[in-house]
């Protein structure tokens, strides 16, 4: 899954702190496989999150975790997030 | 790096079939760390190649072998790519 956002750059400080600390504790999570926060090297407001799990049912617990409702509750209010892509490796 | 497509339903097979050499052939090269292709599951005509370099360097020598020369040139005939983006990993 892909969740591409756009920040304001006076909230850029603060969104990567709290990318670092919703990283840190979903790493920690059951059926977690990679959960990593990529930054466009043209235009460092341009944030793309990039999450792989083991299975749909895994992804839901996740949305439902302290952590993802608190900081993704605070996200909101800073940046701009584009709706989630869901994808299947193919290769 | 990120390389968004958009494959017309006719020629997806010939597409997956031409992924499929490209990414065997570029997981051998020195310095690829990932390189996978993703599906999207509401539209399986939206592709997305997601490559991961140890260096610039190592990136600009995948973009001369025969085998991406040979491939990509045959996938810009059958799909339309859009530009590639690339990402800093910065969690």
């Amino acid at each position: 899954m892909m969740v591409g956002s756009t920040v304001p750059a006076e909230h850029l400080d603060r969104v990567l702190e709290l990318y670092g600390r919703l990283v840190t504790e979903t790493r920690k999570e059951p059926g977690c496989v990679r959960y990593e926060l990529l930054q466009r090297r043209d235009d460092p407001r341009e944030l793309m999150l990039v999450e792989e799990w083991e299975s749909q049912e895994h992804l839901d617990a996740h949305t439902r975790t302290p952590h993802f409702v608190t900081v993704v509750g605070e996200l909101d209010r800073l940046e701009r997030a584009a709706p989630a892509l869901i994808y299947n490796r193919v290769l």
